[in-house]
């Protein structure tokens, strides 16, 4: 018998992981370059911590309450016991400010971006590492800082090529709910239940609709494959202000508020959260943020189970079609708010701080269905070999083009078969393509091919409109970079 | 007895980990985004791959031959099998040249930056996590790309703000030092053990020094610790040769060549390198990088044992002091070369490659000791708060300033002692403070502070030269950003 030749192994990213090549770095870092200057002139100062913390740094849980579950990659070091991978931007912070506490400004306004990972199950669409972008300010408890965060993701939005009208910032308030719960008779030690059942019902009306909601305030709700949840078992008059908190915008933030407070009546801590998004109203309207780019919408309830104050979430609101043909708002990109407690586990003391998380992938997917795509894409300009033997000749000409600050290429591959050197042009989206045969070299000239204009050639039936002008020159040699500046249009 | 608190967790990195603040960041992005722009300039693409692979796709091993042992951090996934955090940027190269080997063009030039992570002790300035940046062209023969490779590491250099005569690449080749082998009598397969001696020997010239090399070429050396290692048991004469590659460099780039040639005699391994090193000098000359950038230098033996061709190192020559006090030059911050099978693993098919790794960490503290601060680590205007009730005037004017471009905040902490205030400020490193109390508020005023004067008024004893520039202005309202940007310089 033969010996086997040893298993290779296999070539390939581990489920739920992916590469990212070329255009798609250079858009997303080109975006998140332009959040980090609405960010730097907002005072926010970048912090990178590391991808690493130890497990009981992180805590075992992710915030969001809808998935406590979820997994960390987490691994027992010989020295440090469990570590794991971060799975946010916002448990890393809560380290860095107990950490830190006696040396950072406080309040401290601090940026995150940078992946992080989850161990869940992977996907169509849904990665294990992923990229996200927040902003928090922690140590300040005046709404101020609220009105800040919303005021500076709209202007965030808009840096990244967002048009005004293309978006809203919507603000709601936790208090508020708090409130209403009050009048609905929920408030008190032995309603914690009832309570529980009411927060995550809220927090589900994206999916579940204000009829699945309903059901839940109520005696119980049945899911498609059956499935039985026990309802808050509230009558049909505490469902009804409870909903009617879900539906109290009205056409201006004063009406909205009047409104608030009419739901919220004599509770204390309801008229707490009417003043805070009055408050909020009014700062916002000081700096030019009208409700153009800035609403109150007591509707935005994602988050409110998790969030103790101000909640806000920015929705881009021009339709897409999606994959049924059908036309629909692209919805949420960025959310956040106001949450108590950021260091309280390390410290014992309680830091407010609010802040807020762009998705990433998403605003980069809505700005690719805007056709505004920023990072720099151009294919570079390729000189191709013609004669192995004068490389230094066709080096020297890409070393002009890129003096010039073109973005220019030799071809380094077998120069035989000139077929695969326009292969590899056109492979590379390139746009122009140099050739100097042992012809062009005597007479002192190189031919320019003018690849956009030849695909197009390539493509249309109608040759007539091209003729004029033409998919080849010849041109001096001395006039190399000008004349391909002239072909890239610059 | 009274119930325990809970024991909290430490607020700590793990050990080998650490947080990059503010200007650790920004000066760091800053650098990679200079060099990013030469490598697209050059035609080479990004790549982003994800943090973890496989450990099949990985290799257990790291190519550096001083280190075979290094760890990775790995862990046992449900479904995956072993996973683990890349160790550099060039094994996950590896696996996406074979991955997409089909999409991909050939030749590909890619660049890569990212944080890569070692299982290793960490120690003093040794951590777990840190940067690389990589560029690598894979699929060519070609040593036009080796001389590509060399011509764009002084572009970056350049590019991030060394200047020309403070920096040199020197290239050798490792042909030439199988040729010297040959001529020493060390080829042939008897002689394994031999040859990885003095490969082995050569690669720690820069630790072990000449003299303790030229021990291991012949009966071996004795360290501090009085471990003896063997040596390879050349004769005088075989070690003369091996010695006298390491110091083969002359004058010229041409006279350099002339002594390799020498030293190789008939070897047409030895022959074949010194080739390349003479087209590699003149195809650098074709394109203007004459010796005063590139230099042809066989005494640059590092990663000898490793690559398989051209090797190139940039080395800084400006001189630095160290711990001691004592002047020594800056040294390496760049290395690379040529190397086969960077895909063999997966496919079978030798794939030739070439590159080169920046030395991040590195880099930033050469361009930090030359006084080159890329980053923007301007503080902000800090707009303070006299009167809580007026907070939307405040962020009126932070509005305005933050509209003009001008970095900027308003004071969220607890407003009630003013001196908080400036001590806020001063941590900011904010350049000026703006103040707006009730009757300059009735006077339609702000007064501004220069932060920056008032802190030399403070350190200088001799106040009289301040005396014309007055640290504290009372301006009209409407004129303050006019009045900020004139303080700031603007």
């Amino acid at each position: 018998m033969a010996d086997k030749p040893p298993r290779r192994p296999r070539a390939e990213t581990p489920k739920g992981f992916r590469d990212y090549f070329g255009a798609e770095v250079t858009d997303r870092k080109a975006m998140l370059d332009r959040i980090a200057a609405v960010y730097h002139r907002y005072g926010f100062d970048p912090l990178e911590t590391s991808a690493v913390e130890t497990v009981e740094a992180l805590g075992k849980f992710l915030p969001d309450v809808d998935r406590p579950n979820e997994g960390v990659f987490a691994w027992a070091d010989e020295d440090e016991g469990w570590l794991a991978l971060r799975y946010d931007l916002t448990a890393p912070l809560a380290r860095v400010a107990a950490q830190y506490r006696n040396d950072l400004p406080s309040p401290y306004r601090r940026y995150a971006m940078g992946p992080v990972w989850r161990n869940e199950k992977p996907g169509p669409g849904r990665f294990r590492q992923f990229y996200q972008c927040d902003a928090d300010t922690v140590g300040s408890g005046s709404v101020a800082a609220d009105a800040e965060i919303c005021a500076m993701l709209a202007d965030a939005l808009e840096a990244v090529g967002i048009e005004r009208g293309d978006y809203v910032v919507k603000v709601n308030n936790r208090k508020v709910l708090n409130g209403v719960m009050e009048v609905a008779g929920l408030a008190g030690e032995g309603k914690d239940t009832e309570r529980g059942i009411v927060l995550r019902a809220i927090d589900k009306i994206d999916r579940l609709g204000p009829e699945g909601v309903r059901a839940l305030l109520g005696e119980g709700r049945k899911d498609e494959s059956g499935d039985f949840t026990k309802g808050a078992g509230l009558s049909a008059e505490q469902a009804a202000v409870v909903m009617g908190f879900t539906t109290a915008k009205r056409d201006t933030g004063a009406a909205t508020v009047a409104r608030l407070r009419d739901l919220v009546g004599s509770s204390v801590v309801g008229a707490e959260g009417a003043d805070e998004l009055e408050a909020i109203a009014s700062l916002l309207e000081a700096q030019g943020y009208g409700p153009d780019r800035i609403v109150l919408d007591p509707g935005v309830v994602r988050g409110l189970g998790y969030y103790t104050g101000p909640v806000y979430e920015a929705e881009l609101t021009f339709q897409i079609t999606d994959e049924k043909g059908r036309p629909r708002n692209f919805g949420s990109v960025a959310g956040g708010g106001r949450y108590d407690g950021l260091v309280k586990r390390f410290t014992g003391q309680d830091v407010p701080a609010t802040g807020v998380s762009i998705g990433v992938d998403r605003l980069l997917a809505a700005l690719r269905a805007k056709g505004r795509r920023t990072g720099e894409a151009a294919g570079p300009v390729v000189v191709t070999v013609m004669d192995r033997d004068r490389m230094a000749d066709y080096m020297g000409m890409v070393g002009e083009l890129r003096q010039a600050g073109i973005r220019a290429e030799v071809y380094l591959g077998n120069p035989k078969n000139f077929g695969n050197q326009l292969k590899y042009a056109d492979k590379r989206a390139s746009p122009v393509a140099v050739i100097q045969g042992g012809n062009e070299a005597a007479s002192g000239t190189v031919i320019l091919k003018d690849l956009i204009l030849g695909a197009k050639i390539a493509e249309s039936a109608t040759l007539e409109e091209w003729k004029d002008r033409p998919a080849q020159v010849e041109v001096p040699r001395a006039d190399l970079v000008a004349e391909v500046k002239r072909m890239l249009g610059q």
